[in-house]
C-alpha cells in the first residue's frame, strides 16, 4: 500500500483527490492538511465522503507528512515551492497539482504568477506530469508537476499534429470552454450561481497563466517556436473542458489514422470515430480525454475537439495516474470509474 | 460470476444499470436488448461507456435471456408483466425496475396505470425490493419489484416514525422534489432544457402513480390505514430527489436516537447529525439515502429530510443491491462509489 | 415625475430596482448610493444597464437624498433604521426593501435579527407594503416596509383561506423553494455555482427570519393565533419562489371561486384555472403572483401553489407597486413587463 | 397602429415575437396561426402571456392574414416560400424569421436545406434584414429575410474589419456558442435538460446551414472571396450566443476606434471599452449586440467577442427592428427593454 498525504484539501481538486484516493485499492490515505480547517472532519465539509473518509483536517506538519510515501499538493501557487524540498529530503515523493513547477523558464513563471520563485533547482528537477508525453521520466521522478487543466486538453489535442510537423505552428488557435469548478472553491462574486449560470463569456483574453505552460509544451512537441492564441471561456456547468483547436495544414495526411496510431496504447485518450462531436459529460468524473478530428469542407483548416473533466484528467485523476506510474502500479488502478451520464 | 441481462436499456435507468454492472466485480454482462436500437453498440448511444461496455443492443429473445442468471427489466410499465413469467419458468431470476409488480392490489394498479394486468399470480409472488424492509424475503425471491424513486425516499424517511406509531398517520404530507431524469429519456417538450431549467413547478398534484405505492408501504409499516398528501415537484437539475416529510407527533421520544438505531446496520441509509440539511448532490451517483430529522420550534410537527439519487438508490443501485442479496454477495459489492461532488 | 433615490444599489434587489425604475415612465432616477463602490458607473457593475443608466454610485448623503421624493433602501437589515428618520423629517418618503420595519414586535425582531432596534417609533408608523392587504394604508404612508420574498408568496397563497376561517390555523405548513438570488450578491461559498447548482436542499429548518414575519401576517388575516411550519429550500435556479402550502379544511366551500373572487380586482395576482400547476418561469421578471388551488383525492387537505419572482413581486416590483400607490399613479405603471419565457 | 399577424407561433421565436409585439405601443396584434394548435388560447401554451395576450391560435388563412399590415413568419424553412407571395400580392408586408429568403444563391440554398425552392423571384426581391447593413433597403422592402442568430452575431463582429480590408479574409474563424433555445421548441432527445445541461459540445462541424449565409454576408462586406471556418457549440443555458472571432491582421490600425466609429449611430450595437469581456446575460431579453475587441500579446491575431440574445437580436427583436424601419417608426420603439440580470 502506498501511504499518501494531501496538503491543502479544502478545494475542488482536494475533494476530487480524496474521492479517487479513498477508492484506490493500493492507497492508504494517511493525512490531509488545512491550516484554516484543522480539526474538522473532512466529511463535514464534503458530505459525499461521509462513511468513506474518516480523516480530519490537520495542521500541516513536515514530520507527519514525512511518514507518507507520497504527498500531493492541492494548494494555490506559491505553497508547494516552499515545502516540497523538505519532504523530498525526507524521501517523500511529491506530486504538485498547483503551478509551482510547471514552467521551466523562471522569469516567465514570475511574470505570469506575480511572485518570486524560491526553488529554482526544484523547477529544474521536476517532471511535467503528462504521462502521454513523459511516462518514462515520471517513472524515475521524485517531484512531479501536474499539468493545468486547459494545458492537458490543448496539448493532447495538438500533439500528433505538432510531432509530425503537419501544421503552421506560428498561428495556432485554442478556443477553450471550462466549467466553473476550474475557478476553485473560493468565496467570489464572479462564480456565484447567479452570476455564472445562464451566461457565457470569455475571460483573460489578453493573457491567461496557462498560456506560457501550453506554449512550453507545444514548443517541445514541435521542436520549433510556436505562436498560440488562447481564449478561455467560462461555461455554465460545474465540470468539463471543451477545447476547440484550429490549425492550418501544411501537408496532407490521414489525420484520423494519425491520431488513432499516436494514442493507440493510451488508456486515457480516446480517439473517437471520424465525424464525432465529443461531449464533456461523456468524461464527467472519469480520467479520460476524448478527441475528434474534423476538416470542414475539406479545407486546409483542421479542427480538433478535445474534452476532459477538468478535475479528473485535468487535475486529480492525472495526478493519480502519475502516482501509479511512479509506484509501478498498473496505470489505471483506481481510475476505471465510468463517467456519470446523465 | 452472475450472468446478467438487461431488457430495455435505452433509458436513464438502463444506462445507470450498465454503469453499475459494468463495474461490478461479480457480474458478467451478457445481453442488453432494445427492439428499436437492435444492432447499435451501446457505447454509441451512451458515450460514457466507450471502452467499458462492448455489447450491442439486441432484439429481445427469451432464449438468449434464459442463459442469464438474472434479468433486469428497465422498461415502461406493461412490458415486464408479459415476459417475466417465461424467464422465471426457465429458472432466471427477474428484477423489475418498472412498476408492474409493485402494487399488490391489482384493481388499484389498473386504475393508476390505465391498463389491464395480465400476471396476477406474479404480482402475488413478487417481493417488493426495498432491502431495508424486506431483506429476508429478497434472499428467497424469484421476482423482485424494485420500488419507485419517490417511494424509496419517502418510505425510508417515514419508516421509523410509523413502525413506532409516533405520529398521526391520517395526515402525513410528503412534499417531494425530483430532478428531471425521473421523467426519463423520451423526446418530450416538457423536459427540454429550455422548458425545465430555470423554473420550479409542482405536477400531478391531483394524483401521481407513486401515491398508491407509497401508501401500500406506509400501511404495512404502520399496520394501520394511512392518509397521505403527496406533492411531487420538478426541479431544474438532472439527478436527485429531496423529500420533505411532515407528520404530527402523538408522543414524545428522542427522534434522533430512534432513527440512528433503526438504521444502525443499514449501509445505504445515513442518518445525519441533528441539525443537518442533506443536499441531493451528496448522494449524486451513489447508492445512498441521507436523512435528517427536525422538530422546528420544538413544536409537534416533525420534519424529515430524505435525499437519494433517483437513478441509483431510487432505481438502478437499489436493483443491484437486491441482486447482491439474492445471490448472497456482500450487499455493497459494486455499490461503494463515492458521490460526485462538486 | 417622481424623483427617486436608491440607497445600497449593489445587490440583486438594487439592480432589479434600477431595471424597473429606469424604464418607469413617471420616475426620474436621481441618485444611487454605495459606500464601497462610490464613483463607479452603475453600468460597470451591471452591464445590462449600459446605455440605460448613466448614474455612478455615490457616497450616501442625507443632503443629496433629500432632494428626492422617495428613497428606496435596498440594504441589509440594520441600515435603514439608522437613516430613514432623517429623510422622513426632510419630507422624503421611504420605501425599505430590507427587514427593519417589517415586524411590529420589536423584541421578536431583535431575537431573529440579532441586533438592537434603534427606531421603535418608526416600526410603529411603518406600513407593511403588501398592497393586496394594505392598499389604503399605503396611500397615506410616509414609510413602507416591503414584505420579504417568502412572506409575499406564502401570505398571498394562504390569505383567502384564513380570512374566511376555512382551515385549521394551528397546523399550517409552508414548504417553499427559492432560487439562489434570494441569498443575495455576496461572495459566499454556499451559493457558488459549483455548490448550489445540480442540487436541492432545505435550509434553516429550525427557524428562518421570514417565519415571524409570515406569522404576523397570517395572524392578522385569521384574527387568531396561528401555528406555522415553514421550511425553505434552495433550488438550482436564479430567480423564483414556489410555495407549496398545506392546510386542513374545516369547512367545505368552492375554493376556486373563493380565490377568484378575492383576487378579482388584483392586477398582480393571477388565480389560475382549476387543475393548474404554475411554473416559476411564468413570472420571471414580472410583478406577478400566480396561484393554483388543489384538493387531492377530494380529501380534507388543501394544497395551494403560489409562485412569484423573488426579485420582482418578492422585492423590487412590489416596492415600485407601493410607490405607484403612494404617488397616486396607476398601480401598474412601469410594471407591465411580460415574463421572459423561455 | 400597425396591424400585425404571426404565422407559426408555437416555437420560441413565436413566443418571443408575442412578448415584444404585445408590449409594442404601435402594434395591434391581430392574428396568430398554428395548424396544430388551432383553437387553443396562446396563453395556455405560454403562461407568461396570461392576461397579456388574449388571442387563440387559428388555422392559417390568407384571407384573415391579409387584413394585417405586416405578417411575421416564425416557421420552419419551406413554409414562408409557399405563402409569402399571396400575402405580398394582397399588399401585406412580410417579415420572415425563417431561412427561406436569406440566401441569394438558390442552388446553394437547396443544397444546405435539402429541398427545392419554389419562389425564386421572391428570393431575388427579399431584403436581408440586418439593419446595420441594409437600413435603406429595408425602408423600401416588401419582403424581409431576417438573418439567422449565428449570422447576426458573426457578421456584426467581423463587419468593420472586412469593410476596411484589414484582415486576411481567406482564413477567418468563428467559434460560436449558443444556448439551447436556438434548437427550438421541438420534442427531441438531444435538447432534453438531462442531455444538454452540465455539458458542452460542438456540433455540425462538417457544415452548418448558417455557414453559407454568413459567407454571403462577409463576401459582400469584404467585396472579395472569403474563407470561413465556422464551429457552433451547444452551451448549457437557455438564451444567448457568444461568438469568438479570429482573424489575422494585415495592417495596423486602432481597432477600438474603428469599431466605435462604425457603430456610433447604431442603437443596438454596443462597442464595449477596450479590455472588456461581454457576457451573454448582459443582453438577455434585450435587442442588443455587445462587442469587444482584443489583440492578445499585441500579436497579429485579432479576437472579437460578440454576444447577442439569439431570440431577440438574433430573431424576434431584429424582426421588430426591421418592422419599425419599414413602417417609419422610431427604430427602438418597443425595443427598449433592459436585459434581465441576474
Amino acid at each position: 500500500m502506498v501511504k499518501a498525504g494531501i496538503v491543502g484539501g479544502t478545494g475542488y481538486t482536494g475533494v476530487e483527490l480524496l474521492r479517487l484516493l479513498a477508492a484506490h485499492p493500493q492507497v492508504a490515505l494517511q493525512v490531509i492538511t488545512s491550516r484554516s480547517e484543522a480539526g474538522m472532519p473532512v466529511a463535514d465539509m464534503f458530505p459525499n465522503l461521509r462513511g468513506k473518509v474518516d480523516l480530519c483536517f490537520s495542521e500541516p506538519s513536515v514530520d507527519e507528512l514525512s511518514h507518507c510515501d507520497v504527498v500531493f499538493f492541492a494548494t494555490p501557487h506559491g505553497v508547494a515551492m516552499k515545502s516540497a524540498g523538505e519532504l523530498l529530503d525526507n524521501g517523500v515523493k511529491v506530486i504538485d497539482l498547483g503551478a509551482d513547477f510547471r514552467i521551466k523558464d523562471i522569469p516567465e513563471w514570475e511574470k505570469w504568477y506575480g511572485m518570486q520563485h524560491t526553488s529554482h533547482e526544484l523547477v529544474a528537477e521536476a517532471v511535467y506530469g503528462l504521462p502521454e508525453v513523459n511516462r518514462e521520466a515520471i517513472k524515475q521522478a521524485r517531484l512531479i508537476a501536474c499539468p493545468g487543466c486547459y494545458p492537458t486538453a490543448v496539448q493532447l489535442g495538438f500533439m500528433p499534429l505538432l510531432e509530425q510537423k503537419l501544421v503552421d505552428v506560428k498561428h495556432l488557435i485554442a478556443d477553450a470552454k471550462s466549467g466553473v469548478s476550474g475557478a476553485g472553491r473560493k468565496a467570489n462574486v464572479g462564480t456565484l450561481l447567479c452570476e455564472a449560470s445562464e451566461s457565457m463569456k470569455a475571460y483573460a483574453v489578453p493573457g491567461h497563466r496557462h498560456l506560457p505552460e501550453i506554449q512550453q509544451g507545444l514548443v517541445q512537441m514541435a521542436n520549433a517556436q510556436v505562436g498560440l492564441t488562447f481564449v478561455p471561456h467560462l461555461t455554465p456547468m460545474i465540470r468539463g473542458i471543451h477545447a476547440t483547436l484550429y490549425a492550418r495544414l501544411t501537408s496532407d495526411v490521414d489525420l484520423q489514422s494519425l491520431y488513432e496510431q499516436r494514442y493507440e496504447s493510451e488508456t486515457f485518450v480516446d480517439v473517437m470515430p471520424a465525424g464525432s462531436h465529443p461531449e464533456t459529460r461523456s468524461v464527467k468524473g472519469a480520467n479520460q480525454c476524448r478527441i475528434a478530428i474534423h476538416r470542414p469542407q475539406d479545407g486546409n483548416t483542421v479542427v480538433i475537439l478535445s474534452v476532459i473533466d477538468n478535475l479528473v484528467k485535468g487535475a486529480a485523476g492525472q495526478a493519480v495516474q502519475s502516482m501509479n506510474i511512479l509506484f509501478a502500479l498498473d496505470e489505471n488502478t483506481g481510475l476505471e470509474t465510468i463517467a456519470l451520464l446523465p
